[in-house]
């Protein structure tokens, strides 16, 4: 591979991620089971709530299928918008570490309030040329320094 | 074109096209019509409130003259900001599809209120070697599925 | 340099100040001074409430410092997320000048409120092969022209 062409992957590697993350709002709000999976590998892991009593670890199939509980559904039926920022990227060969914030801002038939903010810690892989989420971590920006904590490299 | 040429040309539109979305929030909180007035083809569309009986629909002209609508200047008046996420990207060729939320926070005098949070799809199209919005829907997340249906592709 | 290389330079700039500008709100948050002082130059600026009264500018050392401040630990302990869209960024030669919205979120024991809603105005340089920001303007959306102002080229 010539140095330009390598440089073109990064570029390539850099965008994709952008774009592959930049895909879970949208694909969570509308209630998209699969698109949601797509995200993730296979035997992917989402924990969310890290910081708290509540923290929940979703694995593999349990990912996409995170769109079908009531919960989601309830968000879904009352009008909710996942907002994620861009992430700040660093790529290490097949593999990738991502941060960034999101919000989840809920309809409560006047205006959208902010259920949730939290800071997010993605790790990637690619595999088979394709980058996907190995394991997300996201903990509420409540004080709690654990939450900030993983935005620390 | 070689290979490593239509490589780097997919990534041009990539991130051409995520600049032209971020220009939309700054041109419209300055009330800028003629920056708004480039964002979309000179026949372009605008629907905003899609999924409810308020839908409305701005044309050609129309697009970059919402700024001086007397409910933008309002909104200006007050203090406002029209703030976009990063869109998903998908291109084919000289058209492209892309996704993403937006927020319209509102000064009330004392901090910002979510007056909307929308679902935006954006069709865009390659136009003498610049990408431009032909067609952009937007939709209130307020639970009303046609707005999450923006979302699929 | 042959075109296709220029063209690829290009594209790692716009690349390399998404990410330097995405990588604020995670450092900030965290109380990362060094990370903070990392993106801006050495004897860079950043100018922030600049339509108001209460306009602060700090310069140098004091950018990184700012995690340091009575006001910024308190929001770190109650919970707080600096919220920042992906800048529209115009290129020219070694210098380039950046917009995005920015957005402070507190908790307040229950959800998150919109403390800041600003604009910004990011400066930036490449100095030694690496963009920093070289001064940055921020401005409350709160009706004052000159915050908009910021986002007029």
């Amino acid at each position: 591979m010539s140095d330009l062409e390598a440089r073109v992957r990064v570029l390539e590697d850099r965008l994709e991620i952008i774009d592959l993350i930049a895909g879970y709002g949208p694909s969570v709000d509308s209630g998209d089971d699969a698109a949601v999976a797509e995200l993730w590998t296979e035997d992917g892991e989402y924990t969310f709530g890290a910081a708290s009593r509540d923290a929940t670890t979703l694995m593999g199939a349990e990912v996409g299928a995170l769109v079908n509980l009531p919960g989601h559904r309830r968000y879904m039926g009352n009008g909710c918008g996942h907002v994620l920022t861009t992430p700040r990227v660093s790529i290490d060969g097949d593999e990738a570490l991502a941060f960034n914030h999101s919000l989840l801002v809920l309809y409560d038939g006047q205006r959208w309030v902010i259920e949730r903010a939290s800071s997010n810690r993605w790790e990637l892989e690619r595999i088979e040329g394709r980058w996907r989420v190995r394991r997300r971590v996201n903990a509420l920006l409540d004080g709690a320094p654990a939450a900030f904590g993983l935005f620390r490299p």
